[in-house]
């Protein structure tokens, strides 16, 4: 039974207890948070105790792994302190938003062959995953073009967007790995943005919308389609084009029941909205994949470098908006 | 090029007009029509001549074929002098209300080896159409069952009901039809109706909605769902299934868009409405094949008994209304 | 919290646990088996004790309810001896083959105002459930027709069909009471059916496939459409049509992904297969269910009577297909 | 009568010419081609004359229109003659593959009020114009973003490669004036591309596949995504995406066929495929405006200037391509 610590209990947090609780061969055995609160729900709500302070996940000898579900500036030491005592680690995207530390970070632990698993939960949607199954069997041929549409069902408050390292490392974040696990490396970026005339982004100096352009080192060209906000939810597709045909992920909505009327017919519902609902099913698989990593004595599916490399691309991508040419990596 | 008489210049008979002038190797050479309004106006858009009496375009030796759009109670004595005349025939369905009025038709023409074409034009639509050949060519293997969903948009006016000859004959007549083109011969009928509790059909003695329940000789169960109104248009679809899968075929909407907004997502515009809208295809395939089997001088692909066993499938369902028993045949 | 012993560990036995285990406010507190090997072991998946012997279960005062899944022929002496001992019951169906022993069963616990909840586990599919939800809202207007599809993967063994009671009281019991679900009680009932030419079902006297046409008290037509087998899984489908529309409900797929290549277009995956895949959500409505009735002192939404009813409209089905004639209820 | 006179009797000649015909109020007048046999078999058709020289055309006082489907480097001769002839134009696109000319025309032509509208075809499919004019309603709020999908089945032959002028002037030309009908003014543009490491595409410099990424005047963000070459057909969409929600344009299949079989479901049969087939609506709605223009005297719905603004898109894109930047316009 791999005993594994919660860092953090805020929504991703909770997110990662649930999956925990449902996977064999795992147990919650402590959570921790510097608000109280937060923590003792959680302990409670699955029946383990609580902490206020991280030390006492490092210094359990009984726990053998820790999910860092911490504020993204807490992230590297998390993870440093976690090297140092021996857990191996599930860490939230992004790693941090500044490269200079994560790289700093990385040359501290890399001599203790680290497990570090990325929390690039998208890789683990099932749909996703077909995908990129079915384009690694062969099935369309050469992969020629993907396109990603990843569109948030509404923006943050702008005190988040203030802090958030701005769209492209915040959300986009996980379109640039999705990019990177369907196409491969990436060697040129591009990017349109645009911040809809609102005051908001404006300020913060961020996006409301992005149009990101990838040539991978494959050859294939890559398109990232962003918005913060959508009227009908949380859209979230992928077209994966290639020589010998295509194939399409779209959206769920809750149920299969489709209306028709006077005016119009085959109407669905909403989509699933938000991530929580949207990806749970990849939560839960990405714990599995955790788990079972730990248990064949593995690297996990996505690793330290994936989450630099995702960083690296926002950077690019944010680096095409000021320059407005193409970036070359 | 064959010349061809169109009787009739209501509704069908404009359509069938289309269909001819869209046919190369035919021609329409005359209309016909007793409201000499009508004749003249769908003469005048073709540019050809009209008539007010069909002995025209019987003694016409220069026409070789005659559709007949007259009314259905005209259509037997239409029939026999077109036959009489050496004319080929497209005769419209049904082709009478009453069955011994048929088969006295029929013993008074049948020694002139009558080229008659019955004119179900269903079974020309391109989606039924492919459904049947590739149930034909084993794709789903054994055909098990078949479901045919036909709902008109809106009930005919009283007038029309009180001399329609009853739903099974004036508009199931086609869905009849379709199940012997989808799974041969009908051996059972079984029928469930209802008037929807309103005045104008049970004063009719007709119905507003009925479920056909037949089995057919190799033994597929086939199910007709009809409805004489329908809020969302003109319900035209199909459903074949047997052992190894199955195959259907929907509705057509006039454009492709999709609509998402904060309450659905995928919405299809209304389907195509009514018949003229929807099965334009049909009848300009059905012209095709009048005028081809003509040409290959062969019989046509749906016959006078194809139009019988029609009718009688029609005269079974009312009768299982009546008694509350599956009629066989 | 509500302790629940779980009588009979078989498959859906297994589906009942994992769905107590998912619930807040209840807790599985027992597995009853005469089959040590399997009550150990579902005993052991949820870490509760087990017995060979239901009289643990009625005597253990601690126990508040019980979910009878024992084979069909112990469902009313399990019922009886439940209720006698002061437990709530939620009963898998059918309540058992034998429409005497029902009312028998009834006359001896009746005064003992028992709680008994149905697992009539479709009433709680969340498309199913939004169709009944929506069409109770006026949005299609009046109910004019139901059409509920329903396929089973594959044909039970035949040793099993000999012992099912026949295919109306062993499969389509969950569509009849879906019938009366969605339309409400229903006064005639009319059944074709077909062996498919297969000796098994021939031997068993039961049906590969049947088409059930139903006038509900309201006046809607209701049609069921059952195969025992279906080469693409498991097709469980609805339609409601009402006067200002339709509402219907299609099968799952495991992804969201839809293929193109030179040969087709848009093609998904397989449907969800088979009922513990496709209906797992439903049955964990349904426990909630349960336990909210049990919580706030009410009837559960599916009821005893519903039971019965089920099993009438089976019963009625088999006679209408031996008498060849509706059957009036 | 419009009497109309198609210049150029090759496959685009072919499908005016079909356009011509099916409209009231207009007629094919004159065919005209250097080669004969495809000039007297086009005439003879449609039962009109023909000739090998576009004077004849010109000097004919009874022709009041002609359409130019002639090679793209005779565009503006054809164009400058049938305007000093006083003659109205439905020009093909584009207008000339060099800029430079095309504005020396239009000094050349502007004083004499010309009536020239430019063949842009697609304005016209009902799908997109549908998308178009709900935007333009409101019914998405304000556009934010468009997609535009475009790709052709298979690549032109290599001799056609080397004088197309490129793939975005000769093929993504309709997609830049789509995405001006869709988001209007264009003001920056962006553009990757790629060979697919094809021998054909490097030799003549050109693309097998392109994202085009481009900045409204209003703001709103459009992308083309090309490919020269499709598996699965003639692969033609479009996305509106606004505050409000979206509305998307699919591809049409020849019939609403679904297939399901034990690997798969709800597969639909292979796309329209190619221009003939996809856009035939387009091409007589197109004809329709041409001839409604002429006879409201007014404007077309698409003119000179837009022909030019789609090349000035080409070029800025291809320039992009060169400089790796953004083109500012």
């Amino acid at each position: 039974m791999i005993r594994i610590a919660m860092l953090g209990s805020g929504r991703v947090g909770q997110v990662h207890a649930a999956s925990i609780a449902s996977q064999a061969g795992a147990e919650l055995a402590l959570v921790v948070d510097p608000i109280e609160a937060a923590a003792s729900a959680l302990g409670a709500k699955y029946g383990v105790k609580y902490s206020l302070d991280v030390q006492d996940a490092f210094e359990d000898a009984s726990i053998d792994a820790v999910v860092v579900g911490t504020p993204t500036n807490t992230h590297t030491e998390m993870l440093e302190r976690a090297v140092a005592a021996g857990k191996k680690v599930l860490l939230e995207k992004p790693i941090d938003l500044d490269l200079a530390r994560i790289d700093a970070t990385w040359a501290r632990i890399a001599d203790k062959a680290p497990f570090v698993m990325l929390g690039f939960n998208r890789r683990f949607d099932p749909s996703f995953r077909e995908v990129r199954e079915r384009v690694a069997k062969g099935e369309i041929g050469v992969l020629r073009a993907a396109r990603i549409t990843s569109r948030d069902p509404q923006p943050p408050p702008a005190a988040y967007l203030a802090v958030s390292g701005g769209m492209f490392k915040d959300m986009t974040i996980h379109d640039f790995d999705m990019a990177r696990f369907q196409a491969g490396d990436i060697v040129e970026v591009s990017a349109m943005v645009s911040t809809n005339g609102l005051e908001a982004f404006e300020q913060a100096k961020d996006h409301a919308q992005a149009i990101v352009t990838m040539r991978a080192a494959s050859g294939a060209l890559v398109t990232i389609v962003n918005s913060r906000s959508c009227a009908y939810g949380y859209d979230q597709r992928l077209e994966a084009f290639g020589d010998a045909g295509s194939l399409e992920a779209g959206n769920w909505t809750a149920t299969t029941v489709r209306a028709a009327s006077a005016t119009q017919t085959e109407a669905a519902g909403p989509i699933l909205n938000f991530f929580l609902e949207r990806y749970m099913p990849a939560f839960k698989n990405e714990m599995a994949e955790f788990i079972a990593a730990i248990n064949e004595d593995r690297a996990p599916a996505v690793g330290f470098a994936d989450g630099r490399a995702a960083l690296l691309l926002a950077e690019a991508a944010q680096r095409s908006v000021q320059t407005g040419s193409v970036v070359k990596l």
